[in-house]
């Protein structure tokens, strides 16, 4: 067993409070708490330590000389990056759940821990997928390139989309659930508006690239234009509806994106229900594996902030995108994709014609139709799935499908997924 | 980046030239191939390596003293069991994917390694969960217990099982289908009877229970007498049939069994189709993690393979049982499950109720009942699904049961597993 080190927790909030429990209540061999700071250090938090060991002074912690590694748990952007940035220049390692620091500042981040030959650990940062970090790390040796992520990554999103298929619910039922259960915040725009889920796949597209150089921007879109209608056609062809972020490399250039997309039921992503995350991962063998994991919680956030501990603990070598290439990202209007589409159209003779004429004239080919006889309405819902299409295609075809008289709004676009394992 | 680890692959067939072809052909920093064993040695492989390299004599091989690291692909008890030993008395780390070998020679394997401060890499022993074995690594650390293991651990079974439900093929249709397209071998016994799922598993308790004490008989059972009809049924229920390993830990009581069981569909292991591994983990807090990934192939056992290498070599803790505590299995009787039953019974009034009360004489209490009409055969399926009863008073009630003049035929009794995840 490698020397015991001392570490310095930084935010004693939730997850904090965690990571105390681990490694004050129960004790982990070769780590030792030393100090914990936060600025208010007088409230009473469910866990109980010397006031000793308590101190509103990052500063002055992080130049503390007897501290080994510094634990960043406060979020946000400062005094967190400056916190980290401190302590490398200290010759401290360092460990941080930050997810937005590391999506916004990992550049600068990776850069100085790379710089001074310190070490870094941020599971915590997605802790749905961390036991990926094993898996991506091995990218940085060059001994194996990955192709394909598919990943649930926000637990908040994956909890109301589970609601609103399972009861039917609409989008702020769901969410109004989501909030009186504590999976989602007072203000959620964050996790439904995919900004959570781009923060996390920056972050692998860092490890898979195993470059820290900011990418450029990619589409994000969230769940809050979610409509029960169209779970209820999903779930009518065999798919769930899940917001995924999507990483899929082909000759080092990068399709990224985050939106909702159809799921295959019957699949690892599919079956994911509540307040999970899950990832799958394609090697260049073409071997797929998953994951299922929490995506939150202080327990869970805590557990992976004490793996990165003890791996630095251990003189593990730490995952880290190593290098500053360029990330070359595809144009997004050459991914081919299948697609959703839910026309809202005029109860007339002729109205599917005119569409999959435009269809055939843009190179899209249809796989599957949903027409229903219409109930009350003037316009009738009509859902068709396509096969594989380029983005730029189906844009171009659904631009002139909505200027169609008979077209009554704006046609739905939801992306599928085939994802195996 | 630590000294480069100078590497001896015994065993030259699928899985070692996979090895060699990562470590030869494409070349992994830091691990450097200097032998190669095999009984066959003209034989020519799908990858050239120098003649030189080349060897029938392991045990000059083991002796070799400029060997760090003997990786050992040959399977089976001997001589694989002596390779072992002799390479760890000759003061070198050792790899295998020898599941059978862990399975029933672990205690004096793993005690070797123990007591000669060697370390021994098993990743590829079980392909499909090796990314617990990072997780469960911890467990003997005690930073973390686990309290549950649910797993499909044989890709053979899960595509004979797929195959059933989704092409409604008989048992011995399936299986010729598996056979022909190279998921099962000429002899699938050891597959379709539960007994590789069961070495897998004797794994997974030792390194859950961090002892290498040998773990008693627990019952084990294959799929070989699965049939349509159950599979159909269970559908029409909501869930899927799979073979699963389960390990159940309370308060250091293991119940530890393998068998077929219904699993929800929309589950981690319930949507897990063809020849991958599913497993779900419950940890101390009720935290649950999901793992899918390829349970065989000459690929991801070779990549198994040289993650622990790169373990090895990086000076990383390799996970492993470390005590010799004697493994406390539960009483077989007192296990609590759900189960689905068919029984075969006459088409007459009363048969259901007879049913029902030698059910609710043994505390168990009735969840679901599919009885159809009777089409042309004098006697019917009656399925019934229960709430938790015990394994014994299940058994007794069932005993009693199949006595009745009306029930013609042994009653299918097989148990749900309602994970989560």
């Amino acid at each position: 067993m490698a020397k015991t080190k001392k570490i310095a927790v930084i935010g004693f909030g939730n997850i904090g409070t965690g990571v105390v429990r681990l490694l004050y209540e129960k004790g982990i061999p070769g780590l030792e708490l030393v100090r914990v700071v936060d600025t208010d250090i007088k409230r009473k938090r469910p866990v109980e330590i010397p006031s000793s060991y308590l101190s509103t002074d990052w500063r002055q912690t992080v130049a503390d000389p007897k501290i080994d590694i510094v634990v960043e748990l406060i979020g946000g952007i400062e005094p967190a990056r400056s916190i980290l940035s401190e302590a490398l220049k200290q010759g401290k390692d360092v460990v941080t759940a930050n997810k937005k620091l590391l999506a916004k500042e990992g550049e600068s981040i990776f850069k100085q821990v790379a710089d001074s030959h310190r070490r870094i650990g941020f599971r915590a940062a997605f802790v749905g997928a961390h036991s990926l970090i094993h898996e991506l790390g091995l990218a940085g040796t060059g001994a194996k390139e990955f192709k394909r992520i598919h990943a649930i990554l926000n637990g908040t999103s994956n909890y109301i989309l589970s609601s609103m298929t399972s009861e039917g619910m609409s989008f702020e039922q769901a969410l109004r659930g989501a909030q009186a259960k504590g999976f989602a915040e007072a203000d959620p725009s964050d996790d439904i508006d995919g900004r959570d889920t781009e923060s996390k796949i920056r972050i692998l597209l860092a490890l898979i690239s195993n470059s820290y150089r900011s990418a450029g921007a990619f589409p994000v879109e969230g769940v809050r234009d979610m409509a029960p209608q169209d779970i209820q056609y999903a779930g009518e062809l065999g798919y769930s509806v899940k917001l995924v972020g999507v990483i899929e490399q082909n000759d080092s250039i990068f399709d990224v994106a985050v939106h909702p997309a159809l799921v295959p039921k019957m699949s690892l992503l599919g079956s994911l229900e509540g307040a999970y995350n899950g990832t799958e991962l394609e090697d260049e063998y073409g071997t797929i594996s998953g994951l299922v994991a929490p995506g939150a919680g202080a327990y869970p956030t805590a557990d992976a902030v004490v793996k990165d501990l003890l791996d630095i603990t251990e003189g593990r070598t730490m995952p880290m995108p190593s290098s500053a290439a360029a990330i070359t990202l595809g144009a997004i209007d050459a991914v081919r994709r299948r697609y959703y589409l839910r026309f809202s159209v005029l109860d007339q003779a002729g109205v599917l014609a005119r569409i999959t004429d435009i269809f055939w004239k843009h190179n899209i080919s249809i796989a599957a139709v949903i027409q229903k006889e219409a109930v009350s309405e003037d316009f009738v819902p009509v859902v068709i799935t396509t096969h594989l299409a380029k983005e730029g295609d189906l844009q171009a075809a659904i631009a002139q499908v909505d200027n169609l008289e008979v077209v009554k709004a704006k046609t739905r676009i939801i992306r599928i997924l085939s994802g195996e394992a």
